[in-house]
């Protein structure tokens, strides 16, 4: 199956992290613990199960965790399935297994395992002799030249390893179980689908799958008809993958359960022209293409239209959707530069895909594969074709019949029964199944010499032809339409892992009241922030609150959510619990006729009446007013007191 | 495991469906198959894996069914989640056994299951029993008096059943496989969880979760805190859930895997009232309390706050829940006639539960469970503090220190020592051990005789005690707060069910064109329907076109879901396809400066600027304006000549 339609992995033949230089990989390794602490802390995540121990690669969203997956997932509903016009469906994630064996998960879905010969745990394969490749090139800053590369080659070639070259590598670097130096055993391929039994008779096995893109390939047939029978379309799913990962690690990046959301577009493999190209044709942005990769270089900004244009990018529609999938990430938040483009190396592509590129965002963990965006050509629907005996395919109608020349091989029995008695079905066979090429050269031959030698391959032998056994014509014809299995490309997005790079890509801390305390903020875009906005009374007070509850109930019935806190704690406190959940905009309540709305990155205050706060925060939530909008048309306000003295706001 | 956790099953002991005389259950039968194949044919579902021929209760939702699907969560999410300030969360479906063994599905999550004994096909023991009852009754209308009691009081105890009786009344009525009439084996449990292993070992044995709740009983501790360690508050999840069904039946209604929507309001068992129970106290609809169901009545109109008030339902924040069940239903379009909250009998709760109603919408199967509401009180945070040794539980904090008396018992080691030597411990614990009761009485003896009698079960005998042995006092003692176990309400909303049932109330036919030329239109509310509108050049033609392209592209830009069809399909045809999906709204362009708007069910029309289409589209999605508001607004606009002319316009 295709690398794209994977659950994202971290890219295999690219650099996997910034250079590897002690002090910089401290410094990652310190920042993202305090991502991850602040994270854990207000509950964005929760590993799953934490009372009974929990379970390796299970994790919960927990409340503001789950209202941004809501937000990204809103958006690209909004961005793909509704701009688009796309087909959504919803299909279950217990799979029967035929379906799993015609995509080729029942046979091909592995890693490669070895186990703990004494204890019987479990390592992937491939992880264990990378990171005793690592550990050796950053450890032993002596090592040979030669040494260096073969270590290095290790590391590069590791994907394409079968199982037996990867245990003689393992046998020859004398590679154990990491926790008890025991011998390992051989490596062997697991599958990393989810098994299990659909009905009580226990004949019938399933799986959880692991993509939705099956989902959408055998319902084909039906969707190319809601479409009215017309090409190009696409359709799209959000859901539930599984993944039985054999040791998870990398936190949020490897886990067993996760949010995909895929695209499947379906397109005439004679015209993939989109008609909408010219929309992204000239955003700028980087691309690693392969030849760069190849060459040692590194990734490069290029204008989409000429990667089109010239041929780095296989066809338009693959283009166009990569410039969809830019838009979408930069709008959620993705830094524009620690965003990449990397299309896959001959070794990492199926092979019957046309084209395959990787949308990757560099993270503390390096640069993670986060949505993959392949052009599979045919190869999924004919598979399903073929098994299921239901043929997927489309028809291009012609506006008025076409004449088609075609080749028609008439082999006359007669004369092929006297010349060839018992062996006359084979050679019969062999006549028709001639390719083109091979029927012109023999009309030609049998037109010049009147026969023609002729290689038998079920007879093992060459026989002679002659002008009475065959005749070979051009005949012309009418052909009403053309039939053909459509291409698919495909877009596949790691929800998850998307929503973990925006949060280190969102995460900064600034300087407390006190020089050494500091504050951790979230600067998510208003389109993902949890919760929108909060609503302070400034002191604790009867009037302010009732200012404040009606204020709230406006927002709610606004379909805003917020937060209404009452307590009376500081507000320079109540201002820093919610700058690190991300709320964009607070409200606080210091008076009976006007507010202050602030902006959580500038801390930057407007004063506005209590009866516009609703509809000036819903428009800057729907992102008809911008911030500076708001300040250009309401007075700037100071800060309230308590904050307004805080030493940070002079830094 | 209590009845309203379980993915909603049609309701035991209250009538199945309307009276069953057979012109009746014959047009009953009629409208479900129309409903049916307008659903199937405009892919509003489709049976899961068709070209594969399928897998029994297995669905997906096409693309109106999901775009309803999407609706209605995003509803559920404004009218709950964002309403109610509630903590959603997202846990997975695959969970560990230990949490399905502490919540008690491991051991009763089974459904009784008798095999065909030559061909091995599985049935439904209650199910295979009712059916014969069922029948019966049916098809013999002169069976005895008594015959016909003993039928319905087996159809009505069936719940109640063990495998033993079940096996009797099957053995005794001869009760044989229903294709074959072969010999079925005694019933046997069948635990309907799908099972998997987690991890390469094998040794980890896992479960797709059978309902959403557990993943949050067991994050109890983390969400009570992010609450402030304040009561009460509610969490909520949407969710995938899974039930291996023996044999699914009744179509949408049961089968494998399908979408929860629960909540879990964790609230301080000494105070189940509500602040906001008076917003919905005023509300009347039809109730079916237990008194009611228990003396042979029917549902009967009451009002909530009555209702509660006089203990019909046990508690506010029970009544309360259901009040904001029976707004989410009707506002979602659920017909408020068919629509009723009925109570649990004694036998279909459990042990521990408080009160349990089940919100039944009726369709053409009869009366469905589509939401269960119930007080579980404190059984599941208990089970999982038992099992996990993790407290999940709550505390309140007093103003001020609580003077409390307590009894204490004090024996005295040395005087037991001296009278039963060998036997002294077992004689100190049963002491120490004593009920406050047995002590209070104890206490009584020795201060009026000086010594009483005293059993001693791990002796097995009866001792003397005296004064001197032991001393029991009451003690006065300072606490600072009360620990305790919250309860639990939990409203259980099962998606696919609801979804189902609104289209059987949305559906209705109108006359076409011609006499008999039945049209299906869906009348679905805004907030439900799949697309919100759509968009048509009345002729075809490139300025009409260009109008038509520019109105879909302020739509899609204002995030509402339309359709643009330029086919130039005469108009007539194009309003009855999308009156078939349900679509409220049709903008006709007819000339390049007004166009039509025109609503579906009553197929009126106004006249508006073209500038102004899409708020006024906008305002009539969000629900800001009716239709009635823009009638009064604008012009009523004469019909497209082609419907205009239509004879059902006239009837």
């Amino acid at each position: 199956m295709a690398a794209a339609n994977q659950p994202p992995g971290s890219a295999p033949g690219a650099p996997a992290a910034p250079a590897g230089n002690a002090a910089t990989a401290a410094g990652r390794d310190a920042f993202r613990q305090s991502v991850v602490n602040t994270l854990e802390r207000r509950l964005f995540y929760i590993p799953s199960f934490k009372i009974y121990r929990g379970v390796a690669g299970l994790y919960d969203y927990g409340p503001p965790g789950c209202a941004v997956k809501s937000n990204v997932l809103s958006f690209w509903r909004q961005h793909f399935v509704l701009e688009e016009g796309m087909l959504e469906v919803d299909c279950p994630c217990v799979t029967p297994e035929v379906v799993l064996k015609a995509s080729g998960h029942v046979d091909k879905f592995t890693d490669l395992m070895v186990k703990d010969e004494k204890t019987g745990t479990c390592y992937r394969a491939d992880h264990l002799l990378k990171d005793f490749c690592k550990e050796k090139l950053e450890k032993e800053p002596n090592l040979a030249p030669e040494k260096v590369a073969e270590l290095n080659h290790v590391i590069a070639t590791l994907d394409d390893m079968s199982a037996e070259q990867l245990g003689a590598k393992i046998k020859e670097y004398g590679i154990t179980a990491p926790e008890t130096k025991n011998q390992l055993s051989d490596p062997y391929p697991f599958n990393l689908m989810f098994q299990t039994s659909i009905g009580p008779t226990g004949l019938s096995t399933g799986y959880m799958r692991p993509e939705t893109a099956q989902g959408i390939f055998v319902n084909f047939k039906d969707l190319y008809y809601y479409n009215g029978n017309k090409l190009p379309f696409a359709a799209a799913q959000i859901g539930q993958a599984f993944r039985n990962e054999i040791s998870p690690r990398q936190g949020l990046l490897r886990v067993r359960e996760f949010t995909l959301a895929e695209i499947e577009h379906f397109v005439d493999p004679e015209d993939k022209s989109h008609p909408k190209f010219s929309d992204v044709a000239d955003l700028k942005f980087l691309m690693f293409p392969r030849e760069e990769q190849l060459t040692g270089k590194s990734s490069t900004t290029l204008r989409l239209g000429d990667a089109v244009a010239n041929g780095t990018i296989n066809n338009e529609t693959l283009g166009y959707f990569i410039g969809r999938v830019y838009l979408f990430l930069t709008r959620l938040g993705i830094e524009k530069d620690r965003l990449r483009f990397r299309q896959h190396l001959p070794n990492e592509m199926a092979h019957y895909a046309a084209d395959c590129w990787d949308a990757e965002i560099e993270c503390s963990y390096g640069w993670i594969e986060c949505v993959g965006i392949a052009d599979r050509s045919a190869y999924d629907l004919k598979a399903h074709t073929e098994k299921s005996g239901v043929a997927l395919v489309a028809a291009e109608k012609f506006a008025e019949p076409r004449e088609v020349e075609k080749l028609l091989i008439t082999p006359s029995k007669k004369d092929l029964g006297l010349a060839f008695k018992g062996n006359q079905k084979m050679v019969l066979e062999a006549l028709e199944a001639m390719s083109e090429a091979e029927a012109l050269e023999m009309k030609f031959k049998l037109e010049s010499n009147g026969e023609a030698e002729f290689q038998v391959c079920t007879l093992n032998k060459t026989v002679m032809i002659t002008n009475k056994m065959v005749s070979i014509n051009k005949e012309k014809k009418k052909e009403h339409q053309r039939v053909f299995t459509p291409s698919v490309i495909e877009p596949s997005f790691g929800i998850g892992r998307i929503i973990y790079c925006l949060y280190e890509h969102c995460f900064y801390t600034r300087a407390g009241k006190t020089e050494d305390e500091q504050l951790n903020v979230f600067a998510f875009p208003t389109l993902v922030a949890p919760i929108k906005c909060t609503v302070f009374p400034l002191v604790k007070n009867e009037q302010f609150d009732t200012v404040a509850r009606d204020i709230s109930k406006e927002l709610t019935s606004s379909g805003i959510s917020h937060i209404i806190d009452v307590t009376g704690t500081s507000i320079g406190k109540r201002y820093a619990r919610t700058d690190e959940i991300g709320v964009p905009l607070a409200v606080t309540v210091d008076s009976m006729t006007t507010v202050t709305i602030r902006e959580r990155d500038s801390k930057a205050q407007v004063r506005v009446k209590i009866a516009e706060v609703a509809s000036i925060v819903k428009r800057l939530v729907e992102g008809q007013s911008t911030w500076g909008d708001i300040q250009r048309h309401y007075h700037d306000a100071h800060g309230s007191p308590e904050e307004e003295n805080a030493p940070e706001e002079n830094a």
